[in-house]
């Protein structure tokens, strides 16, 4: 990664969690153990990858970042929101995310729930009525409706369905990058798409092919987190090596073998990178974010 | 009930059952499942009050229904989704509703959890891009905000989570009375008033009446609701009687005493009359709906 970009991530990751900070209810608003729960569910460590991307993509349009930042905002949450449900006994029945307790863990799983539930309507409220949107509602209508398709059963939602119904059958290729592109790509595409649509100068042209370029990102995404987990070192990523190869869940690399899972990523890395140098946004941040998303070893 | 009431009863459900049959994707659409789960819990049998409410503000303020259609189904599919989660084993594991298989028995616990989730996505997605709505986008991201209050930590969410931590312990009847009008009593005024910011002519002192009205219709709702729990016959609500007192859920009857929540119940339905009467709405369906409500015997 160069240092500009790691400049940038820094100061993207510490201003979406000054927002999110700002508008999730402290712990002393009642009722205060559900707010503690979602503090903790979204304030914990983590890298911001999805708020990077609005980010990136407001800069390389030049739209100002405060009209970006409850799109920001409310992907982060809607990622947060699916950590904790994912993480429930009755899904992955996970006990630790990034070396700490899981939410249920750490309070209880019907608080668990209700942070969950009560993260995603954050998302929503923020894109209505966060005070540094650009003054359209039809702008608010429109981000609304872009996280709403990429977190229901036809985005997010719809890839954990899928997953779940997966674990232990065996997939094609086409069917595993079907899983994934909902479950992960959906929400990626949905940061760079919400950013896009904040950026009044736009066409539907180059909205679109910032859709484009959000459906192959996020799965290459999730393709490379798939590499790393059966690549990956234990202490860089943080969680134990080949843990969904030992939950059974089919993944790319563990189906079609490492250099075509690799080949992939730098094919679909290839291709967000040709349409963003059509538009002449190869030197943006966005670029730089993609390229280094889709090439690191941790 | 008096006939004409009964009639509008039967034509809005009717009406909202068209809609959400219509929103809700099928059963053959991928993932199959995950939409069967969404459907059984919506469209199963369910009197459809929060829908009715906002019809019949609708009808008093004399609102075109289909303006209201978006609103009707948004507040019964964020309904349908909190009795799916409420249902589940880590809240109130009931395995039985209606006197059919919880969402959570018929399918299984993950799917539940992800048919909740997508139905309260499905809400937002509706409130924006319902083709019924008023065209002003003002309006749709006005609702979106009424409804993500009514719903998250400082409305229903918020109230389930001060309802699970109250079980085994006495609390005051004006605590009870704030888990009541933040678990049903804000779902109930959200029906109320999105309907009202859906009437263009109205003022905001006639919307701030309108939701008055709401928040006192809506705890005098449960607090009727606690009484026939304690009073009906388990034959005409539905549900064992007495289940919320074996659960040792604390409810205003059981701390206040039976003579006291009705009196609780009139002085609330009172109040509700007198505003509405100030606005003139006094012989409107909406003044109709709500004295069924508050002096229906199951």
């Amino acid at each position: 990664m160069n240092a500009t970009l790691t400049a940038r991530l820094d100061e993207w990751r510490h201003r979406v969690e000054q927002e999110l900070d700002r508008w999730l209810p402290a712990e002393t608003v009642v009722p205060g153990r559900l707010h503690a729960a979602q503090r903790y569910s979204v304030l914990g460590p983590g890298k911001r990858i999805r708020p990077a991307l609005a980010y990136a993509t407001a800069e390389t349009l030049g739209v100002p970042l405060d009209h970006v930042d409850a799109a920001a905002s409310a992907v982060e949450l809607i990622h947060a929101y699916s950590l904790v449900h994912d993480d429930l006994p009755a899904m992955d029945d996970d006990d630790l995310r990034r070396g700490r307790p899981t939410c249920h863990k750490a309070f209880d799983e019907a608080t668990a729930i209700l942070a969950g539930d009560s993260l995603q309507v954050l998302a929503f409220k923020l894109l209505a009525s966060h005070p540094g949107l650009p003054p359209d509602p039809q702008v608010r209508v429109r981000l609304i409706e872009i996280l709403a398709d990429a977190s229901g059963t036809a985005g997010m939602a719809g890839g954990q369905a899928l997953d779940l119904a997966a674990e232990g059958r065996s997939l094609t290729l086409e069917e595993i990058e079907q899983v994934h592109s909902l479950k992960t790509g959906a929400l990626i595409r949905a940061s760079i798409l919400m950013a896009a649509h904040c950026a009044p100068g736009l066409d539907a042209a180059g909205r679109a092919s910032l859709g484009e370029v959000g459906a192959k990102v996020g799965l290459a995404f999730q393709v490379q987190d798939d590499i790393l987990d059966i690549e990956g070192d234990a202490a860089l990523i943080g969680k134990p090596v080949g843990s969904a190869a030992a939950r059974a869940m089919p993944t790319s690399p563990a189906v079609a073998g490492l250099a075509a899972a690799h080949e992939r990523v730098r094919e679909l890395h290839a291709g967000a990178a040709e349409i963003l140098a059509r538009h002449g946004w190869a030197d943006g941040p966005l670029a730089d974010l993609a390229h280094w998303l889709l090439t690191r070893r941790h």
